[in-house]
């Protein structure tokens, strides 16, 4: 019996990057959503995998980033989400959260067929992700008021062009349906 | 300009695995060798890339791995070759080093070019890791006495492949002409 | 010294799939503009490479493809833009140009690190595409009068995702800056 | 219900890389057990998957290489191998058969999980797809009289590997047991 997985994707995070200040009132709001997702998977026993870009070295060191990111200016961001002991942690180059990362086989092992993608951005990374996950014939339901955009209309058009293009199901995080 | 680095293969190790017996003799001979290739390297300022198979949990942090290995019972094969602050680290799921994980985007990133392999074993992972790197168009270096095999004729045949069919050159760990 | 290459997106096609209806209008748009890029390759000796969906069989045999496709319903739409003797011809399994296609191989023996899209559909086949040479480090320019859209909204929010998101260059067909 | 498919690799061929004189004597002898192994295919109703080098232009047409290498001076070894009105065909860039390659969305369309490998050569291509179909999970059988090497060595160790490392089977082309 395959079932699914919470992904949170790039909320380790010192939101320091260019584009941060067009990106932090969103992340404010989903931040919140996403702890109450972290938590009802908890619960359940739903499996929790952060996906998240490396920052300094590459040493595969979750630690090290953990750290980096609460030493941020935005550790209030950061503290509600952490991962803990039962989490799983992948890294990942840049874009999409399957591109030359070892999530398929992650994904394999735990015979997971249905990722629950929270996190940020909408438009780019959460968009790169769900569509490499509709092409590994997974399942996808974005959960769209915990996932954080740059720019609210190309965020909207994410989201319709993960349901129209991509077969993905859009839900809030508080749907009774949502299987987390 | 591009250069070269030392990718480690798979030494840190519980040696538990099924086939470890047959492995083992040879691991201990390569260990010293490999030990010396990376003293070179990290005289010389040559990048030190360990890429190893992650057992237990998927939380991306080589400190349990190591721990894990030397709790172990061959802790003596593991100690010398230990990661210090400046080595980077790439978990793998199995087989090649490329196969799922982000080396590509890494060595991009160092501007390397040309891999230095040791490790294990000689007619698995680094006979796979070889022609990955092959078809990719990076230059391959494997030093013969710092790989360890399970059985000898087919390391025999998988170093004859990687010098004949994938245009690596073998070398000795105490070769001058090795770039380390 | 590299340059650059005309890429074909699945214009060798009998509009017969489910939102072909959508389709259609913008098709007929593009058409012409297609047209005019390929004369301008043609005659500047620019690489052209028609990347398609396969239908029918998995033949390999783009001869079968272009018949099928001429003896549907809308060979207007197709005539016009048939390969000659000197296009390069490259079967998609579905979704992007790359996704498990010889094309990378390909560009890398053509010297090319510049792909000007044009095709269908903008917010599918051409945004998926776009990102996967933005991944694999190409310069894409995208033909913004040569693309053809179900969803006019989302043709346009693709747009801005490709030129904001992806660095992508938006030009009209008869830009004179266009390297083709 | 899933099943098996005849994979022959590389065999329509001119003979005429640098490498060729050594792959001559021993694809004399694979040749007739090829052909006796796509008869039962044929005969059977399993698929058969011609997966070939390209060479000439990229123009996806397999027309242009079976006429290319029945222009060769080693027709004879080509003609008994031709692929029928329903033999399917993928073009690969070089190494294996499923590097750049649709292969993998094909045989999920077929719903075909074991793949059943002749043609060449053995420690080269067949090795690198033996490998690459072990890493995907799909079971691999090698006819080991339907296979052509180089050297003969190298061969023997590389239906070792493929026996031990990768867990093909190795039968012989009159095997009651090929599911063929």
């Amino acid at each position: 019996m395959t079932g699914s997985a919470l992904i949170v994707i790039d909320m380790i995070n010192r939101y320091e990057h260019p584009d941060a200040e067009l990106l932090l009132p969103s992340a404010r709001q989903a931040v919140p959503r996403i702890q109450h997702l972290l938590e009802r998977a908890r619960r359940g026993g739903t499996p929790v995998i952060y996906v998240n870009d490396n920052f300094g070295q590459w040493r595969s060191h979750h630690g090290e980033i953990l750290e980096t990111a609460l030493d941020g200016p935005h550790a209030d961001l950061v503290k509600p989400l952490l991962p803990d002991e039962d989490s799983l942690f992948v890294l990942k180059a840049r874009h999409s959260i399957f591109f030359e990362t070892p999530l398929s086989y992650l994904l394999g092992q735990l015979d997971v067929d249905h990722l629950i993608m929270c996190g940020q951005a909408t438009e780019q990374c959460v968009l790169y992700s769900a569509l490499d996950a509709h092409i590994r014939h997974l399942d996808v339901t974005v959960v769209r008021d915990a996932v954080a955009h740059l720019h609210r209309d190309l965020a909207e058009a994410a989201l319709r062009m993960m349901e129209v293009n991509m077969s993905a199901c859009i839900r809030s995080a508080d749907a009774e349906d949502l299987p987390v």
